[in-house]
């Protein structure tokens, strides 16, 4: 059974799920493997995934004696699928990863990752395209050495294991790393964790085999940016203690959870350690950056199911009050323009950011991937805030998804950096545009003034 | 004497007025031709153009009497200028007119048009460019006869003459053409005209040769887009009386104006009326679109403009007020954050739908072009609105360009139709794919409730 | 031990929590009486009751075999101490309900709600004034009859049972009660009901005995709002069926929980019908107004709150990140400024609704109700959400009560009214001034006519 | 002729003008005399003032060379009449100013200036209640000696005589006092001005007999708030040369005028210095906080009368398009009430700030006339802004007041401080409660902590 139908007019399958012309705008930088390969995303994610996710949610378990042990079966299914599909691992682009890469643009990777976005969080796993995963595979695959790939990376990009990053730390504010308080200390050949940290995704999964821990190994070094190291460390290493998951909002996100965790005197070979002593910072500063791009187009997949979902509740007849239907209302329909230009403009703004990876890389583009991280995450809370209203109690229930993923978009206003830095890193590259102008504004000054005296005019510059 | 510099990097000079990565983005659209139109744009509008407003705004009379007589000898000199670089009618689409266009797309002209909008409204008249000039001539070059062209398309295209576009009605709501009351009657070989009409702009100006006036020939038609036509009526005609200039906020855009006029038993021949009789719907729906997208680029154009203002003041060593300077300030880096975010989404929404136009026509990107008009309008006053409120009394005052540019904007959000309006019919579309997305709901809920049954599992669905 | 330090300049102890100035405008309508009491609650709720917020959730089962049956033992004390010092049942004023009522305004008692708000549900429980007990105690009092009040009204009164108000449907927009397709059916001395409901507040608590229901009893009568009754029916009957509780976000909010339940061939005696047949709606009409504002004022306590929580996270000192602590930074001092002003402007609005109650009755405050309703619970959420972006993860956690009142918040902008139908409602009432304006619109016309003519000016009007 | 009716059920006539709630909670700290003051208020600006608005705008020179001396002739008939009916001074509180003051209280008095506001400025002026010369007699009054308040006083509060505050400076930052760079120089006997001012509002107004100019008399004091001192200077006095009108978008609202002003080698007696050397930045601390408030509420009157335009506009019968009227639509009913939800919240906030003065003093309710000056202008703003959307191109032209109240109330946002400093230091007030606050949590988890223990459950406080 097929739910959806092929495009009637010769477009790609994708425009029955993003604007045609922005389509338009950017087909003609899709190779064909890609556009074949979205094809076949769009078709597993809407007749193969979605389905599934009402059982998934139902196959969590309510008791908390196995809450944290069992996996919906139906996610190992899908990956398997996906992999037999050759759709494992888009996120990883050949141009940037030669070894293990997949040959597409971060460009056509986005609009992948919007359509995966349309569904809950398994549904990214479900192609092994899920963080924290997909961050760890990247520094894996960067920085690892060759033993560490072996033994680490290669059943990460196989979906075999999963993986947790370990950085936030609880009573410091570790967005700033030379606040983080874990030491990493050498002892012989090995080496020796300690430390306090919470909301480490995935940590609560059973399949979670390693946790990359940041800490901090040379906390005296007079470079802050060179005191952090990052370790592998087991999940199931002595010492590694589960403290309690972290809710967002209500959710716990189980089985992976978002987990308070101590290390305390945990001991790996010294061989875990990832790059090298002090490269802690510079690991984290290259993880970020596309993974960022990737949250932005999931978000904006989000979105758009959530219009999807605004559309339909708008047109259901049973839901006629007061002598009209939702749609007859003029501010609903209002609202639903303003939810259309906003996710198209927050899709394009990704677009570009992820266009200028691929022309230059994710230096290069971070002025835009800051400002699609901003302009999407918000853009996609209003959207999906005013389809949870038109759902009234509905839209805040679990019968819809809606209010996962508000929860979900809310929490990405503060991870991986909060609105409020992005803004004034943001801003302050503006300013530094402010020489050249003060230069032209002069110039054009004076010229302006000569032309007012050479007309025998008073000038009031 | 020349105020801006090549740029450095082999990035086209463009980049130093838009986004890198828009640019990056859009570029392979470009054909070498618009890249040197283009550069020869950015230099004309920064180096010959800018430097006049000053003695533009100070040559415009005071004295009542001569105030809507005299035009500054500025914008006729600039326009030599232009011609002579083949930078005229650059609006003019080959693709679409191909006996007068220029060989230029929408998307190529779209930025031409923001490098233009950087300036007051005589820049993009230097050019050949500026509205109602350039809405008359689509007119003309699409519906217009022979003798009508020679007549009157030419000496507009060469820039030798002005035209005005007559159709907003006083006393009732004329955006809906149903309700115009101005009559246009054949008596004979010629055609009478009478009505009140206002915000005609240009009709202040004496070099405005022509009107194109918009009424009722065929008020009782049954089909109510056939009641109306449009007539070519000289400005010097007897019974055509300017009542008065009408003011936005506190201008009167001396010596164009927007004046209110009334048409008193006006005739012309026969042969100034333009495709036919009932025709005259018609003619204003295929008149509006590109436009909207010429009028959407501009105002980015004069955001960024507002923007480097902003960075300029808040770099202002001799505005620093409590110990600070504007840009220690961290709210207003973060304003400067926003707006930069915002005029990047609308300068993609734009090219978006410029590009749409290149690839199908207006009618197939009137969605886009919609969209376009509510954001981007909407942004550029609220770029325009924090560089005004960084600079205080001076940003409201005749010292900077900031006050006449907002409210330029601001008349944008009613002309060419309301945000509302707008809104109103993009909602609509969105609802038409509704019957769609509901049968996809219902093989989704279906399948969804199998997969529950299959295992075992209640359905709350 | 004492957390509360008493006023140092005679000021009242509330002004610590609420805005002197305000205070200082309300201040002479609070009766001596009143002034006491508030003491007592301020007290009570933040030396006694809060403190045990994190025990009372601690004590929340997370087991499901349990979770709805046992209700933690604090709040029955707190009860009981409340109840010692003659602090219960604050919210039912003596001037609308002289048999049950306590000599408080609604004024009054908006603030002691204030006050109540600031903690978690089961504080206001404390204080016998939690919904839904609150409005079903209204309805009892108002429509009950002699024995219903005895049997139903008193326990409650005394706090030995709580109660469910089961109106809202699933399938249907039952927001218009002319939806509700519950049945009601007379047979013989018994009533029989069959329905189907969901968010019904307080039917999963342990300690719930009756629901009031609303449904049809004479779905055919041609005036729609006489086709609905009321009838009471005990939580344990045979055929009420607890399907399950709805989540709010992830919330489920036991033991109270807002619960899918369906009336299956319940039958009760013909006695449990309050006030009469095709009653219902009018029931419903006069059980909201008040309720609306004790919601508000409560909002505007968690909001105070929330504003604390974000004041001492800004001024954390393990907080400090990049060098500065969050208090530095001057957008978080701008947010606070604006959650001060939105916080005072809400608390306004609400307080004069409130005064407006006694001055007239709920009906003649229906506007202002309405008003406070929309604006209160926004600028609430508004608040809330600044603070919770301020406390980064931690502010979304189970480690501070703002993911928790966020959500609270978040589903008063549809329950018991959407804000799109208030703003409806109160638009179509200002609207009614219009006849009345135009009156006085055209005399002023007439009138400035008059004096430019006798000026011999020419006028425009 | 009478346009207002009185009302009919004993509400005071006000309450056709403000919310009946808002009356019901003030009512009662009026006067017997204020209610009858506010009845003749009323009044006077309906039917007696109003009507000469067209008059007022057309007797408003064009002409350059008459422009600026020509005052309009109703504004002092209507002056006298509002003199004879003891309307005068209305603002000037007999509680702060016992010799000259009317005993009136801020708060009944800001209800006034409400009222006022709701026409062009000239309608204040008509009451003597127009800026600047409140300010300047508010200084007089508090500072002036006895001659100094016999010679500019006495004829500015009988209206005989207008007047200038000269403070603000071109080329610096000057709102930041300590910035100032006008010299004031004693020479034996006399006082020698030298300085560049610019936006002296009322310098172009031909009865303008005096400026207040602020300046430094002292540059190197170790204070930076005793180098400013104020003296009186005739506006006839040689060396005081009017550069140029300012214009606020684009008007130059003369004859008053905001204008440039050059004092060069002015010459004054030494008796013209108010209060004494080094006193000025003293002087201007206490001119400003009730002006604010006046502003405040003819904003909200002037947002009400938008609101009222407002809502004619949508009930036009001849404003019908495509089939609807505008009060037909949704979205203008649902910005009608937000209307009515920020009108009514303003005044709220600004009557409870001007009580707080009553009960206090300027300083004292420093905080709450903060408040007021961001939100009640950004409200009305917003106000303004939906009634001229409303109106299409009319709303912005000459026909209607809405243009040019936005403009009065844009200005605003930056003049008497800028909402960014006034929010800055309201965020710093409020920080202020920060120490007690966590004295308070600190207590709280204490108590919270113990109450876990007691029960043996786990805390993770």
């Amino acid at each position: 059974m097929s739910i959806i139908k092929p495009t009637e007019n010769g477009d790609h399958i994708v425009t029955k799920f993003i604007s045609k012309s922005t389509w338009h705008l950017i087909e003609d930088k899709f190779s064909p493997f890609a556009k074949e390969t979205l094809t076949k995303v769009v078709n597993f994610v809407i007749n193969e995934a979605m389905p599934y996710e009402a059982l998934y949610h139902a196959q969590i378990s309510t008791d908390p004696a196995t809450r944290w042990k069992i996996v919906p079966q139906c996610v190992e299914q899908l990956k398997q699928k996906a992999k037999a599909q050759g759709l494992f691992n888009l996120f990883l682009s050949k141009a940037h990863y030669p070894d293990h890469g997949v040959p597409l643009t971060n460009l056509e990777y986005a609009v992948m990752a919007e359509i995966m976005g349309r569904g809950a969080h398994f549904i990214s796993e479900s192609f092994n395209c899920a963080a924290p995963d997909t961050g760890n595979m990247e520094v894996l695959a960067r920085y690892g050495n060759e033993e560490q790939k072996k033994k680490y990376l290669e059943p990460l990009l196989r979906g075999e294991i999963r993986s947790a990053f370990s950085m936030t730390e609880r009573f410091v504010a570790s967005s700033d790393a030379t606040n983080i308080r874990t030491s990493i200390v050498q002892d012989g050949n090995e080496i020796v964790i300690n430390g306090h940290k919470w909301w480490i995704s995935g940590a609560g999964d059973p399949r979670t085999a390693i946790h990359l821990v940041m800490g901090k190994s040379d906390p005296t070094n007079s470079n802050p940016h060179r005191q952090q190291s990052i370790v592998i460390v087991p999940a199931n290493a002595p010492g590694v203690k589960i403290v309690r998951p972290m809710q967002v909002f209500g959710y716990d996100d189980a089985p992976e959870g978002h987990c308070e965790v101590i290390y305390e005197n945990v001991r790996v070979p010294i061989g875990n350690l990832i790059l090298g002593w002090g490269r802690g910072f510079e690991i984290i500063q290259g993880r970020l950056g596309p993974g960022r791009i990737h949250h932005c187009m999931r978000s904006i997949g989000a979105a758009e199911r959530a219009l999807d979902l605004l559309l339909t509740r708008a047109t259901d007849t049973k839901k006629k009050a007061f002598g009209k239907h939702l749609y007859e209302h003029g501010v609903i329909v209002q609202n639903i323009a303003q939810c259309r230009i906003k996710i198209d403009q927050a899709r394009l703004l990704v677009l570009t950011a992820a266009n200028m990876i691929d022309k230059t890389n994710a230096k290069g583009a971070m002025k835009d991937i800051g400002m699609s991280k901003v302009a999407v995450i918000n853009s996609a809370l209003d959207v999906v805030d005013m389809a949870m209203q038109a759902h009234g109690a509905e839209g805040v229930s679990q019968d819809t998804p809606l209010a996962a993923t508000w929860v979900g978009l809310r929490t990405l206003r503060y991870a991986d950096g909060p609105d409020e830095v992005h803004l004034q890193q943001l801003g302050k590259i503006e300013l530094k545009r402010a020489p050249e102008l003060w230069e032209m504004y002069r110039q054009n000054q004076e010229l302006s003034k000569k032309l007012l005296e050479k007309a025998g005019l008073k000038s009031h510059l």
